[in-house]
């Protein structure tokens, strides 16, 4: 279930000069015959920068990829789907430190110069002979993936589609290349977790603005999305170039920096919005803008607690325009000195709620009428500042709780 | 669809002296035919101290009993279900005050001195003239009421069963009665809202500490529970005694006020049970405790993630023991320095998770036949200080998604 999104097509995704991949199977899950590694290798010259799930219960990959990056700039990933290597203690950072050893060693490099990301069921030892057995099968000779849509497949768990946006533009006279895949549905089938996103480019610029990069994009698409509210031990999104381009050097928020960081956020939003469309059993896609907040931070607030109030969900299923539901979900948010008399609702710009009230020109039928679209907006005006936010989300439908309840049954 | 919950027995809910009250219908919604107002006489010497809902959206009833609490003891409370007089903004406010104005000329009393409460539809104004109306006919000759079984039975809306509690006990020599009433079960019914709870007890006590009392109890009760994690706009929860008691006035926290607090934290407790119980689509009553926490506050935000999280209220559903993602709903509370290989789960008392990895004595299909259960015990132990908490909750079923979608369809 997907609401308008396709896979994408092989002609529409680029390869980013300064970086390759491949891609096998090793049968994490056993019963899996699809391919489930992806290795990516990156330039001499490349720079990455990463954020991670702020989940207390992050997985070892993750602490293993956070302590890699804080010296030298990565020169490998591998990336699994089938088994996320979380809840896996002390013995889940050995197995992802012993498959680094042993990539390192067909490569010739030093294992913390590799990157781990994970991402499947939740609790189970990594399977690592069978990892290793897989290395020897198939990196003495390596076949190189001719498209990332290949790789975005192979880190798929939950998702029904793969997830890959390719796009050039030019910095000043210089043009640059930027592809992304992802993975991700919500934080869904049982015991699977994760959100993974990569970006990869081949403009120059510092290694400073790369973090401040990676920081802005997240908080702007990845951050504004919202399936079941739930944040993965694995969540991690990362931006690398190959520094390949011809610009000069990017070492200022200037003019090419902002119109780059434009670039890259379009890219990711796009990735982040797949994520939502391939929303577990969701049948609607749902754009909640904050806007006139005093604060970014506000308006996401608002915006989430909205978008994870299961009353507003399962409305949102049901095409019923429940306009209390939701003004009670934004008197959840326990805003400071929120005045909720100021608020307006809009459905679609036709407004539905006037200072706090139902609004004069609401009509239930016009209303119902735009949520039995498969794709809606819900505006909130707070009218005390500035700042807008847009939360994308799904419903919450029977086939939601049909896919997470009966997994096992 | 409750979860193992009858009605009250008649014999069992006993009167509290000086308090009376009497019950009948004004239609407030039109269809309705059933008792939608209750009003409660107190006696010249009670007390009354409350708690209102958080929600920034809160109801015009709410806004009014909360001004008229500050100043006198009220002597009369009007509940009326039906209608909540929420999303009305200062027309809300004005309705609210009119019907006190009206109630207290046949009372002969300073409507400043009336408590309202309203639950029901949201965005709707309240039928000011019905209400008049039902006035001239049921206030020139009372009726009483003789069980307040009754007046549980008129303050419901979407609850399938009426919610009465009755104790005596002892303080010293002195015998105290004490009933409390209450209706809810979720924020739930679309446009539905409201918690209400009211608890009436004779014992002589000091405002001040009956205001510590209202508090506590309802910290360690109605807070604790969890549907679907909305706050509604209405939610109140009101202790009054009439002072009718022999008992020597309780002014400090000596054994006395202790032991009256546990009696009335029973019955507080009992009721927010019987909500839960009750909850929307519930087909499985859980317990989630939390314990060894540095505070009381930490052990209830990591029980609410839990029981909030969709993924685990699925799970609950499916009687799938996904303990991923019950670590992964405890990663996502976001608590300060929580050590996460710390943390043992158990169900019914059974170890399932040791410092957060899978219990070697983990049985699977114990889990399963322990969670098929109707009703099961879940412990969180985070091993880091002394404090505890139970969160009551639910499922989150098919029925859920179907009561609260399927409501305009």
């Amino acid at each position: 279930m997907t609401v308008n999104l396709k896979a994408p097509l092989k002609k529409n995704i680029i390869n980013v000069p300064g970086f390759r991949f491949f891609t096998f199977g090793a049968r994490i899950k056993l019963k899996n015959i699809k391919n489930d590694i992806v290795i990516v290798e990156l330039g001499k010259k490349s720079k990455t920068a990463a954020v991670f799930t702020k989940n207390k219960f992050c997985a070892a990959p993750v602490l293993l990829a956070k302590d890699n990056l804080k010296s030298n700039d990565p020169r490998l990933f591998i990336i699994n789907s089938g088994n996320a290597n979380a809840g896996t203690g002390q013995k889940g950072i050995e197995d992802a430190k012993k498959i680094n050893i042993e990539l390192g060693r067909y490569f010739s490099l030093d294992p913390n110069l590799i990157l781990p990301f994970s991402t499947g069921v939740i609790l189970q030892n990594l399977p690592v002979e069978r990892i290793k057995d897989s290395f020897k099968s198939n990196l003495t000779k390596i076949k190189y993936g001719s498209n990332w849509i290949d790789a975005a497949k192979s880190i798929m768990t939950t998702d029904t589609v793969p997830k890959a946006v390719s796009k050039k533009f030019n910095l000043g006279k210089y043009e640059i290349t930027c592809t992304g895949i992802a993975k991700g549905s919500g934080m869904i089938h049982p015991n699977m977790a994760t959100m993974l996103g990569f970006i990869f480019l081949d403009a120059k610029i510092s290694k400073t603005l790369l973090k401040d990069l990676v920081r802005y994009v997240a908080d702007r698409s990845f951050n504004l999305i919202s399936v079941d509210g739930d944040t993965s031990t694995n969540d991690s999104f990362v931006i690398s170039t190959s520094n390949d381009a011809d610009n000069p050097v990017i070492t200022k928020k200037d003019k090419m920096y902002i119109k780059l960081r434009h670039n890259v956020l379009e890219i990711a939003k796009d990735l982040a919005e797949k994520i939502v469309r391939d929303g577990e059993g969701a049948t609607k896609f749902v754009e909640i803008e904050v806007k006139n907040a005093k604060n970014l931070s506000e308006s996401k607030i608002i915006g989430k607690a909205i978008a994870n109030s299961p009353l507003v969900k399962t409305a949102f299923f049901a095409s019923d325009p429940n306009l209390g539901r939701i003004l009670s979900a934004i008197g959840n948010a326990q805003l400071t000195d929120l005045d909720v008399s100021d608020i307006d609702l809009y459905l679609n710009n036709n407004i539905v709620v006037k200072n706090g009230m139902l609004s004069k020109r609401y009509s239930e039928k016009k209303a119902i009428e735009a949520m039995k679209s498969k794709e809606f907006k819900l505006s909130v005006d707070l009218k005390r500042g500035k700042e807008v936010a847009t939360i994308l989300t799904t419903d919450l439908s029977y086939e939601y709780v049909k896919i997470n309840a009966e997994y096992r049954t």
